[in-house]
C-alpha cells in the first residue's frame, strides 16, 4: 500500500523542549522506531511539521542581521526541510539497516505552489518559533513582524499560510516511489513559491503541512494518509467536560463536525480539513493518531479513521 | 552521455558580493543559463561548493548562540545544501522551461561517508566564511576555533576536511538518472557521517566539493567530471611571470605537476587531485573550466583536459 505518514511537531521535537541537536536525534530516532513496522509492508512518503524549527531559523536570522544578510521566509523553509530530513533520513536509516530492511532512503527539497493572490497574505494565521512575552511581542510587532495573543500560553510570531496547490517535484516523488526508495518530502508543508509568466518564485509563507501532504497524497495516488499527531484521537468538545472520543467518521460527518466548530485552528482543524480535500479528491482512507498506537491503528483498533 | 557538473563558488556567489538573496538568485540564474546547452544533450548531476555559505550560517548560529542552541556543522551543511540547492532548483526548472526542456528536477539532500580517524580531524584545513581582521581573528581563537591567516587578505577561520569515501544516497541518484531527472547532490561536499556500529553519525567538518563530486562521478559511473572554477584553464606557476597554460594534460603529467607544487592548497589542488583521481579509478575525462566557456570546453577548444 501506498501511504504518506504526515508527522506532527511532537515527532521532531517534544512541547517545551530546547531545540538541541541531542534532543532532535532523541526524538526522530524515537519517531523512526514506531514507523519502522510499516515501512516493512508498504510504499512509504513521509512528511513533517517545521512550525519551531522554522521560528528557530528566523531568529538566529534577525539576530544576526546586521553581520549576514537575513534570507526571506521560503529559503528558511528550505533550510527546515534539511535540517529535520537530513537527522530524520540518518536516523530512519539506521533503524532500517537494524531491522535488517534495505531500501534507500531519500529527502528530497520540495517546492509547493501557491496562489500569490491567496487572501491568507493578507491575514497571517500561522504560529511559527517560540512562544513570547508581552514585552517581545510588542518588540516584535515594532520590527513589523505579525503577532498573535495564543490562547493564554503567551505571544506568537504569525506568518501567511497560503493554500498548497501543487508539489512541483511530484514526478521525481513517483518515480522515487516506483522503485522502492522511501521518499522524506514536502517537509515544513513545502518551499512556498508562485508561477508569474511561467517563472517559479519563491514567496514568504509557511503553508500547512497537512494541507500539503494531502495534496501530495492525492497527487501520487496514495491509498492511505496516516496523520501522526500528539493526540491518541479526534474528539468532539475536545478538553470539554462533554469531549467524546470519534473512532470513525464519515465525509458527511466530519464536515458537519467542522461547521459546528469542534476542532482547534491551526491544531485539529487543518488535519480534519486535509482527511476531508483527501477523500474528495479520490483518497480512500484517512487516519489520524499518535505514534504510540500507529500499528494499532492501521488495523483499526486504535485512533480515529475518516472514509468516504 | 553521463556528466557530473562541479560548480565552484562564483557560480553562486561573486567575490566579494555580500550574500543577499538577490546576488544568490542573479548568480545561480546566470549559471544555469550557461549549463542549458549541455543539459539538452546529456545526463546531467550538479554538485556545489557552500564554502562561504556554511560560514554565514555558523555566524548566524554563532552570534544567536543565547536564545537558540548552535546546530554542529553536519547540520549547517545540511542546511547549506538546502538554502543553495532549492534556489538553484527553482532557476534551473525556469531556464528549462523557456527553452522548452521538461525533465524533472530532485535535489537530493546528500551524506557523503568519512572516516572518523582520518587525520583531517587534528589538523582543521578548509576556510569557511568571510575574511577576518587580526582582531576578530583573535577573538574567534579564544572561543575556540581555529583560525589561519590567508596569503594577505585576511584571516579565515578553517575546519576539518576529511576524505569522502562513500555517497550514501548512491542509489537513489543512480535511479534519478537512469529516469531522465536532473539531480542537485552533494551540495557543499556532502554532509559528513561515519560508521560506528553500523549506525551513520553525523560530524563536524567540510568535505572538499571537488573530491566528493569525483567519488560520486566514479561511482554512478560518469563519462565526464566537469569542474567549473573562476579561472579558464589550469595553468603552471599560476600568477607568476612565467604562468604557462595548460590545455590538456594526462595522469602522469598532472602527478608530476602536483609534486613540483603548482597547484594552491583549496583552490586548483583539490581539482587536479579530484581529476586524478577520477581517471584512476575508471574515470575518462576531466575537464576544467569557466562557466562561460562551458560548450567551446567540451569541444576541446578552451579549458584544460586532463585524461589516462
Amino acid at each position: 500500500m501506498k501511504i504518506v505518514i504526515a508527522l506532527g511537531g511532537n515527532a521532531i521535537l517534544q512541547k517545551g523542549e530546547k531545540q538541541t541537536y541531542s534532543n532532535l536525534i532523541k526524538n526522530i530516532e524515537n519517531t523512526c522506531e514506531k514507523i519502522i513496522p510499516i515501512i516493512k509492508h508498504n510504499n512509504v512518503i513521509i512528511t513533517h511539521g517545521n512550525g519551531p524549527e522554522i521560528g528557530y531559523l528566523a531568529i538566529q536570522n534577525e539576530i544576526a542581521r546586521s553581520e549576514v544578510p537575513a534570507m526571506p521566509l521560503d529559503v528558511l523553509g528550505a533550510e527546515s526541510q534539511a535540517l529535520i530530513g537530513y537527522l530524520f533520513e540518518e536516523q530512519l536509516l539506521n533503524q532500517l539497516r537494524k531491522h535488517k530492511i534495505y531500501n534507500a532512503v531519500s529527502t528530497l527539497i520540495t517546492q509547493v505552489l501557491v496562489n500569490k493572490n491567496d487572501p491568507a497574505f493578507k491575514h497571517p494565521t500561522k504560529p511559527i518559533g517560540p512562544f513570547y512575552n508581552k514585552k517581545q511581542a510588542i518588540s516584535l510587532k515594532k520590527k513589523g513582524f505579525s503577532v498573535i495573543s495564543d490562547a493564554g500560553r503567551g505571544y506568537r510570531r504569525v506568518v501567511p499560510s497560503p493554500l498548497p496547490l501543487k508539489i512541483i517535484e511530484k514526478d521525481v516523488i513517483m518515480k522515487l516511489i516506483k522503485n522502492k526508495i522511501i521518499v522524506i518530502a514536502a517537509g515544513g508543508g513545502g518551499i512556498p513559491v508562485y508561477l508569474e509568466k511561467n517563472e517559479l518564485h519563491g514567496i514568504e509563507a509557511v503553508i500547512d503541512k497537512d494541507l500539503a501532504s494531502q495534496v501530495l497524497a492525492n497527487s501520487i495516488k496514495a491509498e492511505l494518509l496516516l496523520i501522526l499527531t500528539g493526540v491518541k484521537n479526534v474528539y468532539l468538545n475536545y478538553l470539554q467536560k462533554n469531549q467524546k472520543i470519534i473512532r470513525k467518521m464519515n465525509l458527511k460527518e466530519a464536515q458537519k463536525y467542522i461547521k459546528e466548530g469542534h476542532f482547534l485552528e491551526g491544531s485539529m482543524k487543518p488535519k480534519i480539513l486535509a482527511a476531508i480535500n483527501f477523500i474528495k479528491n479520490g483518497g480512500k482512507k484517512v487516519i489520524i493518531a499518535n505514534p504510540e498506537n500507529i500499528m494499532k491503528a492501521l488495523n483499526n483498533k486504535a485512533g480515529t479513521l475518516i472514509t468516504k
